[in-house]
């Protein structure tokens, strides 16, 4: 793993591998937008991504072992992008992250409408979202990335941003 | 507060506030090492944080409202650097973050003993270190700082991290 480990701490460690404020949103949008295609990535990130940023970051997140890849069978040309399984346990810091801006920072409605989801969810929620990821991510991620394979948790946060987001003019 | 907000996503956000790598160290060393003044910030840093990263760390954690700012009555020169109440709520984030650590990253023992207390503890034990966090950061700093009003969780966890540190010759 090419991190510095500038000490052993778990906080400072996991600092280095995800304290650069992109990888994080990537994996985000991986996890919750089921995005695994460079393209969507890039095209549907509401942060704006720029194509360097993202390919350097896949790229990282690839050779940390938290994204692997493989060659999408109905387009030669494609990689699919899934998480591997340090990736999906991230579900419980990504919550919990996710309450943390909820309550102290100025988001919108329609992009915490999930997080407030997984936080009345808690730990239970968490555990059936991780299984459904290991189902589209690792067990079969070419059913997962074309939507053959669903995730029922994933189903149920998707319909409550898109309820949220039709009702509501500031969906950024 | 001076961040970009490129997007109300609660993640997003809090990695605009949170995702620079040294913030969050900061944070944890004035968390768990009581460190609240610049001189033991810098010197006590394990992982050597530089002297100009630490100052700009520390006046934007103070321009956020994660960080607050008192006269130490007993040194004319000091400053004593307090955690909010927003910070203060990081202890989940940051509990969540080391067990993750823990688990996928080559961490020090020493170092990580905490951390396996805190995933150990729980919720129960993380209300109880934000309580006694609150009395030595927001009640009475001067106190907190000087060391003449303790937290009965923080002498746990240190007490266990210098029992591991004095067994363990890796504590890096």
């Amino acid at each position: 793993m090419d991190i510095e480990k500038r000490s052993g701490c778990p906080i400072n460690l996991t600092m280095e591998v995800l304290g650069d404020r992109w990888s994080l949103v990537v994996i985000r949008d991986m996890m919750f937008g089921n995005r695994r295609h460079f393209r969507e990535l890039l095209s549907k990130s509401v942060e704006g991504i720029a194509s360097n940023i993202l390919a350097a970051r896949l790229k990282r997140l690839v050779s940390l072992g938290l994204i692997s890849k493989c060659d999408d069978p109905s387009h030669s040309q494609k990689t699919i992008y899934s998480l591997t399984e340090p990736a999906i346990q991230l579900v419980p810091v990504l919550a919990m992250i996710g309450s943390w801006g909820r309550q102290h920072l100025p988001v919108s409605e329609a992009l915490s409408i999930r997080a407030q989801l997984l936080e009345e969810g808690g730990q239970q929620m968490w555990d059936h979202f991780m299984d459904d990821l290991r189902q589209i991510h690792i067990e079969d991620p070419v059913g997962g990335a074309s939507g053959r394979r669903t995730s029922p948790v994933l189903a149920q946060l998707t319909e409550a941003f898109e309820r949220v987001r039709r009702g509501s003019p500031d969906s950024r």
